[in-house]
């Protein structure tokens, strides 16, 4: 089966030609700019290639209520010639196959809970760390949407005390998890380039405190049964380690499952398929578009 | 259909006979003291009643991995009596009928779902904020479990400058919700019962504010359409709009849905069955069981 998969991202759209096995035969890379320039481009890379259906991940706000008017619109995104852009419709009536959408990271989520880190598990939770910080949920198969989707870098954390910068960056919030711990947030704290920094400063162990409450308040809440970490700032691996232990010590045994008692290391991974995880779950939107 | 209906509580267990469509016909109350005690109490109301099945509400940890060999166990109750006590074997073995059991919050949460104030909803998330604080989260139809089941109470809460007790009462956690703001740490914060606090003694506003930070936390993770606030502490009616207040404050309008920027006062509510919802939602655990 021929299947088109989008990673719609704010920097570029990632174009790739896959089947329902999630393997890749062919990709192709353009800049967002605006949906004149590239919408165009998108259409052209992926008109008669024969595809049976096209699977989008996309940056979000996005629309997901297949009932709602605007099903498959990007909504309030501060990239503005993008707002309101209905970039679902108009794939599927250039196209004219079935097509699914969902956030990136519920599609990164799909991914892994299908093939990689989580698969054979009942529920997973990836979290992206990079420019921003996002939160994709599959339980029993299912994409967690609610009213619009989860945002989980916008949790509310409690300020660590050697955090000379506890306001965080996001303009929305004081002190919510992307506000303090996004790629940009660390250079702003600190004045340099994330990668740059030691991996003994002080930076990295007040980032792994936050993504642990982070991890903390998903095993309260939702414990799922997976927590995989993904994105920019997580090529850092040191992290790995920090945030498993500051997750143990904040949960302070009170959650008696094994997961979470004693196979830390294995709950609290990094990607099983590594940065394929978007397309690959690009794919498997693809796919559920077909099954209708 | 003739159903039975337990509600498991610690201090007291409830036994209900009913049907599908939520009617009580007959209801008794027996104190949980110890399960040599309790237990034959329970079997000898629903005895000889003719149910088809049963469906349990109980205070937990409880196991509710259906595959498991402890499924329908009480786990690691500080209740030491029921530590580890088949709950849901015994019962289904001394009445010979299919049982169904959950938490009581998400019995609670799934009889809002179907017949409450989430009734035509998606999803809900119901918190009773009680002697302790437990959440039960319905998505889809679908009762939420994960690792076990998810544990509100135990949110890690940033502190609020005006608490005098910011480290809250709960013996495995430092300043998690139900530490801070369950009725037992109101009245231990003020030396005073709750019942007693007058309406503009800033406990309230303190309590709001924990409650609140639960409120926008859920919405970023989970995006719930409905969250339900019940529990004896929440019969302090004025508590309402101080907690939509505060949500919305600390949400600093980024979720751009109307539910959460207009309709806070159709957001955050009381419970629509009054204090039924747990009696309701073990009689539809046993037509779930029944249904097999
Ligand atoms: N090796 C690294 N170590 C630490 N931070 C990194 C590293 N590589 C990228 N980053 C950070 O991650 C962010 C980019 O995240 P990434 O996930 O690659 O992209 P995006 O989130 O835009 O899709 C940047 O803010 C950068 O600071
Ligand atoms: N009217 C009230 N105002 C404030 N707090 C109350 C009120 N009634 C009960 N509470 C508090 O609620 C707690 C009991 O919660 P409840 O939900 O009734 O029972 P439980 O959680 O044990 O099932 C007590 O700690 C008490 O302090
Ligand atoms: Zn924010
Ligand atoms: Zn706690």
């Amino acid at each position: 089966m021929r299947l088109g998969a989008l990673e719609a991202g704010g920097t570029k759209m990632v174009c790739s030609l896959g089947n329902e096995n999630g393997d890749v035969l062919e990709r192709e890379s353009f800049p967002t700019t605006t949906p004149e320039e590239t919408m165009p481009l998108l259409i052209g890379f992926f008109k008669d290639k024969g595809i049976e259906a096209l699977g989008i991940g996309t940056f979000g706000p996005v629309d997901l209520k297949k009932e709602s008017p605007s099903y498959g619109y990007i909504t309030t995104t501060p990239k503005l010639a993008w707002q309101n852009h209905p970039l679902l419709p108009q794939l599927r009536d250039a196209l004219g196959v079935p097509c699914e959408i969902d956030t990136d990271v519920n599609a990164a989520a799909l991914a892994e809970y299908t093939w990689g880190a989580a698969k054979g598990m009942g529920s997973c939770l990836y979290v992206t760390v990079g420019t921003g910080i996002g939160g994709g949920l599959v339980i029993e198969n299912n994409l967690v949407h609610g009213l619009l989707h989860p945002e989980f870098g916008h949790m509310l954390m409690r300020p660590i005390p050697e955090d000379i910068m506890p306001e965080g960056i996001c303009p929305f919030h004081t002190g919510c998890l992307e506000g303090l711990a996004c790629g940009p947030a660390i250079e702003k704290r600190w004045g340099v380039s994330a990668k740059e920094l030691p991996k003994d400063h002080i930076a990295w162990s007040i980032e792994a405190g936050y993504l642990a409450q982070m991890c903390a308040n998903a095993v309260v809440c939702l414990s799922p049964e997976k927590i995989i970490l993904g994105g920019g700032v997580m090529a850092q691996e040191h992290l790995f380690p920090m945030i498993r232990k500051e997750t143990g010590r904040l949960l302070g045994n009170y959650v008696q499952h094994e997961a979470v008692l004693e196979g830390m290391d294995g709950y609290i991974v990094p990607p099983g398929l590594g940065i394929n995880s978007g397309v690959a779950g690009a794919l498997l939107l693809a796919r559920r578009a077909v099954a209708g």
